[in-house]
């Protein structure tokens, strides 16, 4: 086994967009397993949008990242070493243990992957958190009836793609937000959403318009910006709006002052006379719906009526620039960093 | 019987601040029932701030009241000729039919009212429409649990005096908003908030956050303005703000452009990172609760646990002023007008 490795750590709190220089890649000595301990080796990292909030120090639903800490992140990995009574050598689990290639990590927190149902980089993606997301928050929140228009963005992304599909499979109209042509006729061929529009039309608020003609009576919300002003006035009465995440704000909340929303003066009001329901949350708010995930989402995996699509890029050292694409829309479906082989 | 009758009438939409001008009062001939209707007396009208929606042709959940219409609104009436089988003359019911003396209506969406119970002028007061809108948005969106902090304001207005005193009945620290030492005296010692503040105080929002040392769970929205800029920073993760009214913000909204809030650039981070759940309601959104409300309420009241106020101005023609100063808080307790005598 290799006595050093490599791990990304948080160099600087990015102002606006990250930078490399934000993150600083460096080597450390592989750290032996206490008792009730196991040393891990990451095989899939995942990147998520949320991670853009651990970079900044603002008040947040979780500690930031401290400065020279491993950022932080879901993988999937591969027990070396156990001290722990529950795992052994070569199980493969979930973990929360970063942006680094070898982690001790507590075996009780850990989740063990069953590779036999499916590949295990799902884990950390439409069997995993993102799918969960998606799974709880549209359903929790936006209790979908058939017949009602789904809206979400980010569409061919984890969670969004997750989101469409599950309307669908409820008996709801499906539409999907996407940037450029390739992604919008994936989501619209492959993942059998009724409509997808690209953002980066110039006529998107007209084009949403046109595809939502009965308006809109679920907007997942995970992008905020320029597609919540788009779907703020196609809002039915007694709409819900699960707030998931707002990657297209997330460098200006972090940045410096900007103008206030076209919505500012006008949203309070509109809660009011259209009965809106608003609701933010974070999956592990619904982790008692995990049964119900696990019941469903394999299920509908395998019979394909929820598809998914990976995005990988390989070794440890594109993670960061790998994150600051997925906030620009550089990657098309679940965005993952290949760190190490399936086994050893 | 009187031939003619006066009745007020909308003479023009008002911008900002409604006037006298904005209103008429007219005579008209006292109509004739048809077949199932009834001819009815006002006793009481009901004034309420929901009405300076109606005044304007923006977008809402009712149509506006026309001009010259009668402006609308709900009243205690008598019935004085009936030709619907179920009410007789004398009867006493709650009526929608507004700002005049005397009012046709068809029998059967008019609610008889039981003098025995109560004094029928709490047909539209705290066993009406405000009590019900404060147990129906207060407990099914508010969901208060024992313990929680429950903010309102106009806490010694129809509405807000039965939130808190609710929440008080649910277990809750109660703290309410109101202008005046006499108001916030009231609702302190006679409504058994545990604080109130007074928004006139120019250190409301520091006053406010002592008064709420574990911040706010609950927030029953009826003012906007500058209250909930003060709530704002206050709230609670998981907290549920019910979205009643915004009576500070109704001539502004009705009028000119105005700076944006100072929330807008956060609130919809906030909303994701603390779990918000805003959510819009009108008391009819709720009409399937009635049971339980009838049920709960008319003891509390008997019992002594939910205290109410009224606040009486004499005859038809005092309702625009009256209407006018109940958007500026000179009301102090349930606005009503007394239209007529108990009996004719």
């Amino acid at each position: 086994m290799a006595q050093s490795a490599k791990r990304v750590v948080l160099a600087s709190r990015p102002v606006g967009e990250p930078k490399q220089s934000d993150f600083r890649i460096e080597d450390y000595a592989i750290p032996s397993p206490n008792d009730g301990q196991v040393l891990l080796r990451t095989i899939w990292l995942s990147l998520d949008p949320y991670m853009r909030g651990r970079m900044s120090d603002g008040p947040s639903y979780s500690a930031p990242v401290p400065i020279d800490g491993v950022m932080e992140g879901g993988a999937v990995c591969e027990v070396m070493d156990s001290k722990f009574p529950d795992l052994k050598k070569g199980d493969i689990v979930l973990s929360h243990t970063g942006w680094q290639q070898y982690a001790v990590a507590d075996g009780k927190v850990l989740r063990k992957i069953d590779p036999k149902i499916a590949p295990i980089s799902t884990a950390v993606g439409v069997l995993g958190m993102p799918g969960m997301t998606a799974y709880t928050g549209l359903l929790e929140i936006g209790k979908p009836k058939a017949g009602e228009t789904v809206v979400v963005a980010a569409a061919s992304g984890a969670v969004g793609s997750a989101v469409g599909q599950i309307a669908k499979i409820k008996g709801c109209r499906a539409v999907g937000i996407a940037g450029g042509k390739d992604k919008c006729d994936y989501v619209k061929k492959e993942l059998g959403f009724d409509e997808c529009i690209d953002h980066r039309d110039p006529d998107m608020a007209a084009k949403l318009k046109a595809a939502c003609p009965k308006g809109i009576d679920v907007y997942f919300e995970n992008v905020g910006g320029a597609v919540f002003e788009a779907v703020y006035p196609l809002l039915n009465a007694f709409a819900r709006i699960p707030v998931c995440g707002l990657i297209a704000d997330y460098n200006t909340i972090f940045g410096k002052d900007t103008p206030a929303p076209k919505w500012a003066n006008s949203i309070m009001r509109a809660i009011l006379v259209k009965r809106l329901n608003f609701r933010g949350f974070i999956v592990s708010d619904f982790n008692a719906m995990y049964p119900e995930f696990i019941r469903d989402m394999p299920g509908w995996v395998r019979d394909g009526k929820v598809k998914h699509k990976e995005f990988v890029t390989e070794g440890l050292e594109s993670a960061p620039g790998a994150f600051m694409g997925l906030l620009k829309g550089a990657n098309f479906g679940k965005q993952l960093v290949r760190v190490g082989p399936d086994k050893a």
